[in-house]
């Protein structure tokens, strides 16, 4: 079984070809749970997540067994871009197959670090299927989570954090497969330390939840996700056992949770993350762990590999749902200067208008009237109020 | 006249309260120009910028004159939030004048840090006047850069930096009043160090550019800039001198510049930076400076805090203006599956829809006609080609 010296080995092997990430403080999030709370930075690994630090070890590893045609890997984001990088740095070729479909960002960014991408599979698993045949064709085949070599490179992140706070309290990982919580629990716990190590799953795909909670290993269905990183529909065999060994509790998070959070990081910390880099903040603030005041909490923050049209509508969504941008929507008459002085009242009660659609074609429309669509962002939900009842107030309805 | 000694006191008197913030390689910068590029990420300071750092140590250094009043700044930015959290570390009152229409995100943020909000003026040289005749009152003025406490405490960036890399062959610094590179020059060559020492404005507001390279020292009228956080009309007095004795050299940057360079910094780095901390990136990449092969370059990410419509719109922009995004306009006969036709033949040629509109009104269509306008997620300008040709040989104009 996997112990710490593995993964002490992983780190000099791998310390070359990856970055060693921030650990930071954050006071907001301290201070909205009453915490000492730290944020693992893997949103600034090569390649914008974790992924590489597993897919390194894996290649270096093994280096010996991999022949000319290089290695394959399956995979329609992180796992992807870690492994096409793990190969170049290593000299060696790589085969990364994706769905048809994925987005195109992903692929880019996957050929920018030299790998050749193949479109096949309408899903991950018929890509994984594609992969699998090339692996039967003399390429190396690089599992993304159930590979002791991948989760001990991912378990590296447990000994940087341990070399700059000797005994957290807590650490919080996002699951998918398990490959990362099972190398962090192993690095951290592996030598009877004494910290409680939390998984965090989405709630739209949590296998290795219930595996862990029922102790029922079976493929689940996974529902749509922003947390695309992690939804896997089984957990991994290798990691499931250390997981069990070693991990304390397992929970899930929502998908409001999730972009809450995902927005929090963006305002607060000025940081892109992704779904499934988002998780752990997600339950830290749900408020579904006990946490003693003052504990010592680490947040690792998986990546950061979020498209960009994604993250707008999440900015879009969570904005709204705060209460920080409303559409108001007024009828006009359809003359010249009623929109400006509606403008003007909106102005008046402090709202900054971000956009403005017209529609005639209403069903109830009167055709000398328009109506009128303006997006305002706002302060809050106090402020929304007095702006709709400055709009009343000046007639309009 | 400020010394290397002034800025080692401010480092010790504001580490309690201020980050020491991450110095991160980066590998695509670096292979982007050929250097070793180095990101210093004040977006990850307290409040998100590097502005707490002077007005931390202006605070406490000034503490036993700053009455039970407190302290008064006037900024519609990071000065205020700085100002404004410093003041709260210190166990000072804090009172903040922001011009009419400020941002309703940065309000909130200097709020949210315990000062009081005083909206007065049109203009910041208008909330200044009101900040000096509250001054007259008896509350303690902060000055944003004029100020040697405040220059010291921006200085120990510099230090920072020299801690992790002895002698970096060059810095550049984003200017606005002068004061983050005064100190951080002061910091770096007070001591006969020989670090390149570069400073890089926004082209929309170049005072301090044109008082280094011309040496009149005169009030520019600002144009509209993305980089709101240095469009500072007139540079200050104190860092001038110290800009004029230890910086190398000093340019200016486009808009388009500081966009491209904030959507590299999120995709690639994934960090939201505001247009001002962007522009070292801005200057690096327009190829404006000359640097020998392997030069060692660290850049001052100044701050991160860009409202976030701000920071859709140019995400948005830069995707345009990278062939990443593309609006084809088609007209169509308006009758069930003829929209579902069109959608095939993009996504056919891998294109991914993000949007649709349908106008019925537009003047050259036919009643039994519908213009649709399709918003396109594409792989670049090639892409882009291949998708029109797709469109135009299945018949549709």
């Amino acid at each position: 079984m996997l112990s710490p010296e593995d993964i002490a080995a992983a780190e000099d092997r791998i310390r070359p070809f990856t970055h060693r990430t921030p650990l930071v403080f954050s006071p907001t999030f301290s201070a909205m749970t009453g915490c000492s709370v730290y944020l693992k930075l893997e949103t600034l690994q090569k390649a914008g997540s974790f992924k590489i630090r597993g897919a390194t070890n894996a290649i270096l590893l093994q280096r010996s067994l991999i022949g000319p045609d290089g290695v394959v890997a399956a995979s329609a984001g992180n796992h992807a871009q870690g492994v096409a990088l793990a190969a170049r740095s290593a000299g060696v070729r790589a085969t990364i197959v994706m769905p048809v479909g994925s987005s195109v960002a992903k692929q880019e960014a996957t050929r920018g670090y030299g790998a050749e991408v193949v479109l096949a599979g309408r899903n991950l698993q018929e890509s994984v299927r594609y992969a699998r045949m090339l692996e039967d064709q003399g390429l190396f085949f690089i599992h993304p989570y159930d590979d002791e070599g991948v989760i001990a490179g991912a378990g590296t992140i447990g000994s940087e954090i341990l070399e700059e706070i000797t005994t957290p309290d807590v650490v919080i990982v996002p699951v998918g497969g398990g490959g990362l919580i099972a190398g962090i629990a192993t690095a951290m716990n592996g030598e009877r330390r004494n910290t409680r190590i939390i998984g965090v799953q989405s709630g739209a795909c949590d296998a290795a939840y219930r595996a862990f909670t029922s102790g029922v290993h079976e493929t689940v269905i996974p529902k749509r996700s922003i947390a695309d990183g992690i939804a896997v529909p089984v957990a991994g065999e290798l990691p499931l056992r250390l997981i069990r060994r070693y991990v304390d509790e397992m929970y899930t998070v929502t998908e409001e949770e999730m972009i809450d959070a995902i927005l929090l990081l963006l305002e607060r910390k000025r940081l892109v993350v992704e779904g499934a880099g988002a998780t752990p903040l997600a339950l830290l603030l749900s408020g579904r762990i006990s946490l003693p005041q003052g504990s010592v909490v680490v947040l690792v923050i998986s990546g950061g590999n979020i498209d960009l049209p994604l993250l707008q509508r999440v900015i879009r969504q969570a904005q709204i749902r705060r209460d920080r941008v409303m559409t108001i929507s007024v009828v006009l008459d359809d003359k010249p200067g009623s929109l400006a002085d509606l403008l003007q009242v909106i102005a008046g009660a402090g709202g900054n208008i971000l956009d403005i659609a017209q529609k005639r074609e209403e069903k109830d429309l009167h055709p000398t009237e328009v109506q009128v669509e303006v997006e305002v962002e706002t302060r809050g939900g106090l402020h929304q109020q007095r702006i709709r009842g400055d709009i009343l107030s000046a007639g309009y309805r």
